[in-house]
């Protein structure tokens, strides 16, 4: 049983997977640069023109319920978050942090490659300590074109049930 | 010094411990997934016939201890606990998330590779926010039969030694 | 932009970079694992002669600010700290874990290697859980000679502004 539906593991851990999960690995790093950097304005290039981005509760996931906290189906509405954040953190000032551990390559069908990655997001306020933001996730359907891989879906699962209302920001 | 006795570091970092490094990765990958998503039954396959679980604290591992926490010998044992675990979880329902970083290979001989990593289990229980469980080391001795690796020995050495006292589940 | 001035992305993630992402892999591993088992002796050892070490503020760093809370310039400083924290510990008992993740390869310049990470330092006193000591990130300038990778620059800048005063200790 995986914890979300149409993510069940089918690869066999060979070379080629090997070098998917390198590969991966690099996308998660410039992935995460770009949060933690706040360069919001970046972050839609990292999905497929018809991409759904999509962050919701383990609860939700296990109940295989489609809801979630946050919802982006497409590039315009992808771009609309990013310049929605970008123009309104009114929020107080804070820096992220992520780390993304345990990839895994799921399946591999073509130009498609279905991962998961756990990832971890760290988060501090002026004056206050470093915290446990939000643990969770990632279920991912990458699509390659022109040598290289993009998200069609990226689904972040959080274990995290008492996030502080400042969940603007895509993990 | 090593942390834990017969666990030197004498392996050079070639491409031969890079090959194994990647392999190992991929294994605690598959390993953790079966522990955060409750795949308890699926824990003792992971080991060898003749394996060693361990799960004991930095002190004792540092006063060269064999007690530990939690001892496992062979697959009855392993079993045993696995299902213990899944019969009897009355303890309060909790997500798990393993993080596993800083992979080393130790020591490489014939089909036994030694090697160690990083580990940091973050968990969450219903209401609450997501705290560090447990932060520790593996150390672990593979065996590989039939092209496969599996662990004939795994010492889980943790540096937390406040664990709240919900420690049934394997790490 | 970047978070330090001169540490830009301008490497492609192909080939030649990700062999280079993993031995910084294991560069880091071996260098944290030295600073988690104490073996503070072994730490200068990671550099050249002429290296460049320090720990600022993500506050300092984004200011381009020089200032740090710890700065040593070349191996006669590094080996002087490490003496000192040696002769010294006084302050109380802890154990360290260090967590390395999200490895980016920077530039490419002949011998020359820019890259950074994510790192996690966790902190573990006697009776005490375990905690977040310090979430940052590696800027890092390798130089390799004699087949082998040192660093000669490491900026390491810490998200957590408020950290214990027991930061003697390298991270």
């Amino acid at each position: 049983m995986s914890i979300l539906r149409g993510f069940a593991k089918t690869a066999r851990d060979d070379e080629a997977a090997r070098r998917l999960r390198a590969e991966i690995e690099e996308f998660n790093a410039e992935y995460c640069a770009a949060l933690d950097e706040n360069r919001i304005a970046d972050w839609p290039a990292f999905f497929t023109e018809d991409a759904v981005y999509r962050i919701t509760a383990r609860e939700n996931a296990d109940a295989d319920l489609p809801v979630g906290l946050v919802y982006c189906e497409g590039q315009g509405m992808l771009r609309d978050r990013a310049l929605a954040i970008e123009k309104t953190s009114m929020f107080a000032p804070r820096y992220l942090l992520h780390q993304v551990s345990n990839i895994r390559i799921l399946a591999i069908a073509g130009e498609t490659v279905t991962a998961q990655a756990n990832y971890l997001v760290l988060q501090t306020l002026v004056d206050e300590k470093t915290t446990l933001h939000q643990a969770g996730r990632y279920f991912d359907r990458f699509h390659r074109a022109e040598g290289r891989l993009l998200l069609r879906e990226r689904h972040c699962v959080y274990d995290t049930l008492l996030i502080d209302n400042s969940l603007v920001m895509p993990v």
